[in-house]
């Protein structure tokens, strides 16, 4: 999931190994409407490899496509790769609609077009997707496993929870499905990236948190934001401090979801450890540093590991995610505030009704801030789940700033962090970043991931096992 | 729910006691497409006689209106009224949109305004509705209850599995969830009408199947529909022979769904045992008469027990349930036959494409015949069950032709008759007819009734008590 502020990033290489093959299929745009006969080529991948085929009654495991282009997910998802030989699974990967090549309108998208771009016409997909490929391949008697992480992994939770016919479980990694209208404290997310730079010195988040004024003075200077640009190697001038500002807010949130424990290429390809080694090289810059030359320093880390940027542009976004914006000013309102006792990021309040001005004049776009707890819950969600549904995990990493883990104020947020029942679970890893489980695994994994992903499995092979006694037995 | 052929109805008689305010909420018209922002007023009926108020944590028991007018439906669940005061509860009767008086174009619908008649859009009413009563109310401790008879019925099961975190538990009487693409037999419907009347006695039976020829072949005679119309005592002429045996179609599908060991109105004012007064009327009739003469003598107790009528009108619809025609040709498409060695209607296959060009030409409508079965489920519905979800009791009559009960073929179908785990329940009574279980007490009430009654009220008394110790606990 993007952080509320969007950052840029570079290609991805491919790792050895994956393999797939693009397919479209002809899906129907409104499945609310029935007067709505229109359809568009969604896009899915099929990893085959290892399948048993549908006679042997061998699973399917589908990830829930989220805000990007469908192959960026899937490079990134390698557990299911990793783990489809175990299963004789076969590996589907739907695009998320307005994503990628799934665009409906051919990527001319207006308010109008993009009304059809939410979570519950995304979900519809899935099901019509996966029952027709079912029929297709005549693998009725295959049970699917979805999977899902961040925004994928609410996909991925909430079609377990309303397609329950059509999913036996599901896996939901680092997906914020309690980040809704009063449900977390709004201060939880800026506050877990706080942490992360906290955790690897005071020094280190307070010459962050003391950068905002810098700037802003600095900015106020004659030529000051030309004099920004060039300390900063932007390509072109930035137009106002706020572009800077929001750079580096974008900056230090994706840091945090991918502070994973080797290097690796989330968003960008970045060092192990990277908030560790963003923050050394602000506090270890020549003693006579300037902070803002500690934090370019700093950040250049994230937008320039691999030396080959010259300079920097501010809004290039390889991965195909800007529908985020129109999905979170329309059903993904996720209330933050920045407070400043416990957080690097200049001090802000949550102002909906600015948000809905912004979304309206930016997008055409007008919120509606109830509706993902109308439609999906959140409020009360343990006593709620406690004996209702089944088989879904949860895993969440504490150095996620979408876990919300540490900051838990009540019972309904720490579910997140702890089982609910015996078959809706939570695994927990206090080094864990976000989706880090759904990686690749690699020999250097240290042991704590090794078993999650054991867990993960053995949940799996257990719904598999529950599902086919059933059928078999009736 | 209205039988695959629609019958006529008078008004019906209001129980004393019975009452009710009528509110009006403003409703979204498009919950699933935000760039509609359009408001309608849906209508809803408050009984707020026995609520012990929202600070006490007092239940809110709330009917998923279905076909119809809503009025009518509140009359029709006494139930609800007589269990009212054992709960301290709050009765909500929300009217389905596009029906009765809650019509987003006021009642000028063509098939772009109908396109918003949707079970989904339903079901997202209920909920929205219910989460601002709540507010408004001060009644955020009240756990929520839903009921529905027939369609409202599915309302108000799907309503528990896909709105779990509103409603905890479901009773859903006379609820045909499986009556979908090829889940139960095609035949099961009419086969099921056709046994209530068998069980009088095979003569009945024999009359009704062979009046059909008798019926075609008196219209084929010269001025045969002017003779026929006249026989049958109708204010106009029939314009063919079909209109005549529609009529009579109707009216024994509608004397098997109100069966009731009572007189009774719910459809039409009938005596006690109806299905039994019509065959008794058909087989006694003078020994001279004509198989004609007694069809009329016996659908004359249907149309006409009260001897109101002087004569008969095919098409009027007192209940407002026309918007049926709509659904049943978009999303709730049930097919249906007749087969000639077990029904006693003429013999007839289902055939989905007939029904799609009949749908197109009749209302511009364009069935989805596996939409429901995509959205909510129903094949392998016990194995799906079996360990997700909980707190839903469904009862059915075995007279009820609805309850496609005798004539299981799979398991799947044979759900309805069992219950499929410790909290979803199925309460099954021999002599039952249609939602006979959600109608007012009487004191003639037979035995079995009674308990069936009080079956229910012990499950619902157990989802509150669950919901109170969890939430308290907590």
């Amino acid at each position: 999931m993007q952080s509320p502020r969007r950052g840029a990033a570079l290609p991805l290489a491919l790792k050895e190994g994956f393999a797939y093959t693009e397919h479209y299929f002809q899906q129907t745009l409104d499945h609310f409407n029935v007067g709505n006969i229109t359809l568009f080529p969604q896009r899915y991948l099929l990893h085959n490899a290892s399948w048993s085929g549908g006679a042997s009654g061998a699973p399917i495991f589908v990830y829930c496509g989220n805000e990007g282009d469908i192959v960026w997910f899937a490079e990134n998802t390698g557990f299911m790769f990793d783990i489809a030989p175990l299963f004789g699974a076969l590996l589907v990967f739907p695009e998320h609609r307005f994503y990628g090549k799934s665009q409906p309108f051919g990527g001319q998208n207006g308010p109008k077009e993009l009304a059809f771009c939410s979570a519950e016409q995304a979900l519809a997909d899935f099901a019509t997707l996966i029952l027709d490929l079912k029929r297709n391949l005549s693998a009725q008697a295959s049970p699917v496993v979805v999977f899902g992480g961040s925004y994928g992994g609410m996909l991925a939770a909430w079609f377990r929870l309303k397609y329950p016919h059509i999913a036996i479980g599901a896996l939901a990694s680092s997906a914020p499905i309690l980040q809704f209208e009063n449900i977390v404290p709004y201060t939880t997310f800026y506050d877990i990236v706080s942490n992360a730079f906290k955790r690897e010195g005071e020094k280190c988040f307070e010459i962050i948190r003391n950068s905002w004024t810098a700037i802003t003075e600095a900015a106020e200077q004659q030529n000051g934001l030309r004099n920004l640009s060039q300390d900063f190697h932007m390509c072109s001038d930035f137009k106002n401090a706020d572009e800077l500002i929001n750079w580096l807010e974008s900056a230090y949130s994706y840091l945090a979801m991918a502070n994973y424990p080797y290097a690796a290429n989330f968003t960008m390809p970045l060092p192990a450890h990277p908030v560790r080694k963003v923050c050394q090289a602000m506090v270890n810059s020549p003693v006579a540093s300037s902070i803002l030359q500690r934090i370019y320093a700093g950040v250049n880390v994230y937008y320039n590991f691999t030396g080959a940027a010259k300079c920097f542009d501010l809004d290039d976004d390889p991965h195909g995610l800007s529908g985020w914006n129109w999905q979170s000013c329309t059903e993904m309102v996720m209330p933050m505030s920045s407070n400043s006792n416990t957080s690097m990021y200049p001090p802000f309040e949550w102002d909906g009704e600015a948000w809905s001005r912004f979304c309206w004049e930016n997008y055409g776009a007008i919120p509606r801030p109830s509706w993902v707890t109308t439609e999906f819950g959140g409020h009360d969600i343990k006593s709620v789940l406690r004996n209702f549904g089944s088989n879904i995990v949860f895993s969440n990493g504490l150095l996620d700033p979408w876990s919300g883990g540490r900051q838990a104020m009540n019972d309904s947020f720490r579910f997140v962090l702890e089982s609910i029942s015996s078959t809706i679970l939570a695994f927990v890893t206090k080094e864990g970043a976000h989706h880090l489980d759904f990686r690749w695994s690699r020999k250097d994994d240290p042991q704590w991931l090794i078993e999650q992903r054991e867990s993960e499995v053995r949940e799996i092979k257990r719904w598999l096992s529950e599902y086919h006694q059933n059928v078999f037995v009736i």
